[in-house]
């Protein structure tokens, strides 16, 4: 029996994405509300052709109504979400707001679908930069056990929203800048708020990791860079594992997982970027190579649309997972 | 007294900027000679108000000059490096082709100044990122002893030279481009030329790495990305330390380091940028923070202008220091 789906934070980037992705995937829905501020109620979002009439969000906009998809920011979702679930409505959410609650599942579909079995009504769609990681981090903790990991990031300005965009679109054609650093030809770091030393994204992806791989243990190291690029964000990984392999072996085992594509032929220039990744739901890997610098040492790069698999796709993913798995 | 200067690739961003660093430093200069290929010959250049015009250049341009600043090429500088040198002539040599030979030193002035002792007339200017790297990992070795790095770089599109700036600004005016990759908003590698699966960037930066620091063992892994910013290089760098160190004491022997700048304060947002590091010669570190997945683990974020203290900058500074350290 087909859904009734909400969209809440339906003007957003990822908001917009949601819809897209539903009807590209030929997701099993009956009506999608587009659901967002007053501001916006009665304003029209045109999604390939396809045309919604914003509604406003309120603690009514759920009866009815399957699976919530949110994209609204934190306090959005800590206010609506348990509201939704009140009334029987799955949530899916990708704000950071529930992401680290124990009873609640934080999915990736290919890689930790078991959780969804905890029957929670409420289900965290982790961090972008976290999703297209740790797909081929499992591959690899499956077949050779991961020791360590250290990630460098090279993020989407789009992970701002429609604000960092408009942000560097300004830059670009004016050259002026609000805020401390321009995005426009320069390297950036996410905010920090307290006294790690750490910004809040690179928190993120590592309890994030480690609650989705089922490793609190799991040795990490991660530094994240948001940049002037589009189409996706890209991962420079420096793995130790456990046991020794071959290149061919790690190859296969990547290309075998699911939603995982390898890319990688370096002599003829033909590797994974953020612009080729652009629109797709896949995760590429490529400049797969041996690191004899540590014992069974590899360099990845990993890139993924951060909009699409990063956040909309997967979050699209769990609920076709949801029903897929009999649960709703 | 004052020495006469050719300058070989005066046309080019590197040679160029030579010009405006001997100004700029006050480097006691009686001539410069600005030398190109003959199809620049007769043209003028203006650097910072100072204008000279271009010679062709020959076999017979060396002839009293004292110091010769080439940046043109690996080709131009296997040809006329040594007939330079054979006319008594000091050559500091941008390109790559005396780097890796056993007789010819390769200096950054901060780190191994002894090295212009051994005699030779030809003197190898190191690649962009390995220079700016070497200045922290240096002062790090002599306080703590360096185990292993793993950098991932963050390269402005200015490495690849005023065509790869006319790239970049040609894709972004009409959105064409010319080459397997756009660099407009995304990532990229240098060229490959061998079954190694490193780029060529990335075996230099290894190479030259243990050749400066005299650590012909030292661990080593280096990811090298090209991407659309401005005004310098990034490095992304995870360090294992022999001896154990408090933050502080890093902090201290970096802004002790001559040549280095400390700025970290991620809470307000204060951190080396490309565009901030733009038109200096100082190597800025940031992001200086303990990692506990490893025994005396420590991040370094470095930056630092490519064009100058990566290039032309260095080259002076040699220069200088052969002054300074009465060898010519």
């Amino acid at each position: 029996m087909n859904k009734n789906i909400a969209i809440v934070g339906a003007t957003g980037l990822v908001g917009r994405k949601m819809i897209e992705v539903i009807q590209e995937r030929n997701f099993p829905y009956k009506e999608i509300k587009a659901l967002a501020s007053e501001r916006s109620a009665g304003t029209k979002i045109n999604c390939k052709n396809f045309e919604l009439t914003i509604q406003e969000l309120t603690e009514n906009s759920f009866e009815g109504i399957d699976i919530a998809l949110f994209s609204a920011g934190s306090e959005i979702s800590k206010k609506y979400a348990p509201i939704a679930a009140k009334q029987g409505c799955y949530v899916i959410d990708n704000s950071s707001c529930w992401r680290q609650a124990e009873d609640i599942p934080l999915v990736v579909p290919e890689v930790n679908p078991e959780e969804l079995k905890m029957g929670s009504k409420i289900i965290a769609n982790p961090n972008c930069s976290t999703i297209q990681l740790v797909l081929p981090l499992k591959a690899l903790h499956d077949s050779f056990g991961l020791k360590r990991v250290v990630c460098s990031t090279y993020q989407s300005i789009t992970g701002a929203g429609q604000k960092g965009l408009n942000k560097l679109n300004k830059e670009l054609s004016n050259q002026e800048t609000d805020g401390k650093h321009p995005i426009a030809f320069n390297a950036m770091f996410h905010d920090s708020n307290d006294d790690s030393g750490f910004t809040v994204e690179e928190q993120k992806m590592l309890a994030e990791t480690r609650k989705i791989m089922g490793l609190p243990e799991l040795k990490l190291a991660y530094t994240c860079v948001r940049l002037p690029i589009l189409g996706g964000h890209c991962e420079s990984v420096n793995l130790e594992l456990e046991k020794d392999f071959s290149i061919e072996e790690v190859v296969n085992t990547l290309a075998d997982f699911p939603g995982v594509t390898v890319i990688d032929d370096i002599n003829n220039q033909i590797y994974p970027t953020p612009v080729m990744a652009n629109d797709s739901d896949e995760v590429y890997v490529g400049r797969i190579r041996r690191d004899d610098s540590v014992q069974n040492g590899l360099y990845l790069w990993v890139v993924s649309d951060n909009i699409r698999k990063g956040a909309a796709t997967n979050t699209v993913q769990i609920a076709e997972k949801l029903i897929e798995m009999n649960i709703i």
